[in-house]
């Protein structure tokens, strides 16, 4: 027989009692009963009920077990009567009647408990993490994003995808975050650093030929942690292809994603292809943000020109200003009592508006502060505007340009929570298209580029010689589920020309673009083909799918919010010597200026 | 049509003659003849000839056109005539016409041809290797990397592993190499390091109740490069069994290995499960390696008795001063001129022996220096011995302990590759089982551990207790292919009592090892399964599946031998305050030592 285990804890049944077995697995839990003692011996798969007869030569070993020690168990199995047959489990027609036990590991007193639902700090749990992951939901989770990260490899290599592995010793990136450095102890005085994102390679590798690579990509950031983004290190579905159009990209990540969720969302709705395609700046129209929640149906409508010249001499003061206003509907708001108003109204405060006027809609016509003031055939235009009828609301949000909707975007996230709109149970894809390439920065005046420098523009050189800037749009899209990005995405710059051009708009000379992005530069120019790609985050993919708002729930061992790994003692000093080696000393006290 | 192509570039056939098709790719080479213009277009997935007529509106274009330029052609598909098909290529019945022909991407003039044969320096190749990946074998080479290693997940899969990302921002390891580090912005003064390898963790992973953890685990040394070894960063197949016995960790890799070299071996012989299973004592003594490449089939001897006390006088002299000689057969080179023997003996002198003495064997008996001085019965002895015939030889190291050994197996791979005995085509794997647990440090005269100290003794804490610490054998184990280590491996030690007493004999106090491994101590105090695991180098086993002998060739990106990027520009130095935000600071001259 197998010196550990004939079965696993989960495989025991009816008809395997007479038989003999053995298992092996922790001390889930432990019961004294009338001189018997049950034990729930506990493996990866699940849980078998051990049974030790009073007088049996183990019970004095089993007395002294601990719960969590790993131990292996041989004996008959043996059918429950009626009436203590556990329907919810598995093995729960059978118990294993111990012959023998043997002590494979005797466990110490455990600083948090793998059985129940005890709430214990993060930091507990993270110093003690090979027992925090003996938990139900925090192993069902890894094994979740285990298995997510399988299915996203085998819908890509069905696409016609090959992955490859790029270098995690590398250069410092162009790209916006901070780089984590990797000191060279043979170039003394020189750093590797950790890729932000394998975004420059990924491009080489279309260059060099390859038509279609995805990776599990390690990308590391040297940022502040947040509950979505772990600190140091996070994993995307990076991929890239060649000679396709944007609608192609779109395709692979709209059959890859809605795979995905159907597969792993447990019965929840899942947005079919083609998702919608909505352009940025009609996002930022109708849903105020570049991340739309598409679970919430309300739709943000324009009505600058109801309130221009109007008798509510504060919205027409905005709209004669240049500024706008905008209406976010609140079906079935109109009974609520004063008290919802006056609260949605300290919230617009808080949230650095003026307040949050609305109108109400009775069977008599609007009411409230601004209808007051409005005359009764405009209140009448913005209820047919926005289809609304007796027993509705709506609220306004007044001002310029991009604050005015961003500020209608919270108003109308805000609206569907209060009134429980969002809808539930769903995972409601979108895509957003055509985001600016140039914005202009407030501050200086001048022209700088809005997102990514590397997308290609619309209309390619000729849009940049003669469009205004800020009216060329990118090939530059996002993809957006349940009002959170997954993930950027471009058709890429891959004419040097261009790129030179377009870096001149943003005022940077070909001088220091070549010395700053030569490399990628000189790749283009030996003949590389369109390109274009995407890299949802895969911790925010499982994050969703697992419905857990805190990232650290989907990592096996996960660094803490500072940073630290509280297990093995990371970060930590190192000996003199080995700075030494690596040329390199601390510089701890902050530097004193010299004249 | 699809704005780049309708086709890949080796997907058209007779069969399509008269259609319209577009194709996008390389100008692989251009061919002028009589007037007519024809042009190689190449994708990933092949080439098309296309043709441009003469007088044809597109022919300017493509005239200028340098080779490597990426183009899109639309035009007709022609049926070749019989006397110019190709039969060696796909596409080789048609021609596509050029109508119309677009320039994606102009190629400068190439610093190395994708075309042909040429051998480029190294430098050369991976400061272009965009282009260098273009090639035909390196990009094969690359994509049967990304196959090899989707088969071994697959296979892994099916056995009923699950793969886990473990961090790669951590702590030091305690194991030999020398750690990258990575200087802590937010923690002064601190530093992760980066994974050796993933062993700490996956060991946790068990404690944690994974059953059947693995991971294509990328590690990092900082180690001097060699041809099997990349500077810097390397993939294992990373995997680790709960409640596993040695045996069956063997049935797995034994699986794995013989399914993956048969399906990428392009019909090379491979052995077949179950691997041949070699205890290291016997390893040395008969292949005088602990490495042993099965595809030699010589056999080493110990012919030390026969020497003892013989005519011989310096073999008896070894002998009777504790010494050992060995015998190497060499069939059928009993014929060889006596400048065979010569060159050997040369040979023999340079790598530190005294010589290399010999018996051949004729009709008549044993002929040569040694047989002149050794009594014909013991010549006699050795030919039964080794079943050796008139016609063969035997060639003999004398000497000590390991020397004699390790001699005895070079001289063994020398004697078949000069006869020429390898078996050809053919992986031979093996395992080397029961390494000692100790040795004894020459120097210091000593015990240390021989290889891991985190494995477990056979015998356990009884025979720690008891036996002397160098008879006591691990539970450790190589995986050899073709005379390479693929990897080691070993049944772990899960008992702090066992591991502490492990080290106590090793010459470490009970506060030191606390203090050293003091995480992985205290997680096996809190209930850990037995468990063991191995990990072989993917690199490796891509390098002999693609029989290349330089790891660069089966690497993406590689770093050059330097440790250096020479496309991305890595390492480089770091602005100052890059520095001062990582509180360090450089210490590029040596240090002055102060009284």
């Amino acid at each position: 027989m197998h010196p550990y285990r004939s079965h696993s804890c989960s495989a025991l049944r009816a008809s395997d009692a007479g038989t003999t077995a053995r298992l092996s697995g922790w001390v889930h839990s432990k019961r004294d009963h009338g001189g018997l003692l049950f034990i729930d011996l506990r493996d990866e798969t699940g849980l078998t009920q051990i049974v030790i007869p009073a007088g049996s030569p183990v019970m004095e070993t089993a007395e002294h077990l601990r719960v969590e020690s790993v131990i292996t168990v041989t004996g008959e199995v043996v059918l429950r009567d009626e009436t203590t047959r556990n329907p919810d489990l598995a093995t729960g027609d059978i118990e294993l009647r111990a012959r023998e036990l043997i002590v494979q590991s005797s466990a110490a007193v455990l600083p948090l408990q793998v059985a129940g639902q005890e709430h214990y700090s993060d930091e507990l749990r993270l110093r003690y993490r090979y027992i925090d992951l003996r938990r139900e939901q925090v192993h069902a989770n890894i094994r979740l994003r285990s298995a997510i990260i399988a299915s996203m490899r085998r819908r890509m290599t069905d696409l016609g995808f090959t992955e490859f592995q790029t270098p995690i010793l590398t250069a410092s990136s162009p790209e916006g975050a901070r780089d984590f450095l990797v000191p060279s102890r043979t170039h003394a005085g020189k750093f590797y650093a950790l890729p932000q994102a394998p975004q420059q390679f990924k491009q080489l590798a279309m260059v060099a030929g390859v038509d279609r690579y995805f990776q599990i990509a390690p990308c590391f950031r040297d940022e502040a942690s947040r509950a979505d983004r772990s600190p140091g290190e996070f994993y995307q579905l990076d991929f890239e292809m060649a000679f396709a159009t944007q609608d192609e990209i779109f395709a692979v990540l709209e059959e890859v994603m809605s795979g995905l969720f159907t597969e792993f969302g447990k019965g929840r709705a899942v947005s079919t292809a083609p998702f919608e395609r909505i352009p940025y700046a009609r996002a930022m129209k109708v849903y105020g943000s570049d991340k739309p929640d598409l679970r919430n149906p309300l739709l943000i409508t324009d009505v600058t020109e109801d309130f221009a010249g109007s008798g509510f001499g504060l919205f027409a003061r905005i709209a004669a200003d240049g500024g706008e206003v905008r209406a976010i509907p609140a079906p079935g708001a109109g009974g609520r009592p004063r008290s919802f108003y006056d609260k949605l109204n300290a919230w617009a405060r808080e949230n650095g508006a003026g307040g949050l006027g609305y109108i109400t809609f009775a069977e008599e016509g609007g009411q409230g502060p601004i209808a007051k003031n409005l005359e009764a055939d405009r209140v009448e235009a913005i209820r047919t505007k926005l289809g609304l009828k007796p027993g509705d609301a709506v609220f306004f949000a007044a001002g310029k340009g991009h604050d005015v909707a961003k500020f209608s975007g919270l108003v109308r996230t805000r609206i569907a929570e209060e009134l429980d709109l969002i809808e539930k149970d769903a995972f409601r894809f979108c895509w957003i298209t055509d985001f600016p390439m140039y914005e202009l920065n407030e501050e200086t005046g001048l022209i700088d580029f809005s997102h990514n420098p590397f997308s290609m523009p619309q209309g390619g050189l000729e849009a940049l010689n003669t469009k205004n800037p800020l009216d060329i749009l990118a090939y530059q899209y996002d993809i957006v589920c349940n009002g959170i990005e997954l993930s950027s995405g471009a058709i890429r710059n891959h004419l040097p020309d261009v790129m030179i051009r377009a870096f001149e708009i943003a005022g940077y000379p070909e001088s220091e673009v070549e010395a700053r992005f030569g490399g990628m530069l000189n790749a283009f120019r030996y003949g590389a083909p369109p390109h274009g790609g995407s890299a949802p985050g895969v911790d925010r993919i499982v994050m969703l799918l697992a419905d857990e708002p805190n990232i650290r729930e989907v990592i096996l061992f996960p660094l803490n919010q500072q940073g630290e790994d509280l297990m093995m003692g990371a970060p930590a000093p190192v000996p003199p010597e080995r700075l030494k080696e690596l040329s390199l000393a601390l510089n701890l006290k902050p530097a004193v200026k010299k004249d």
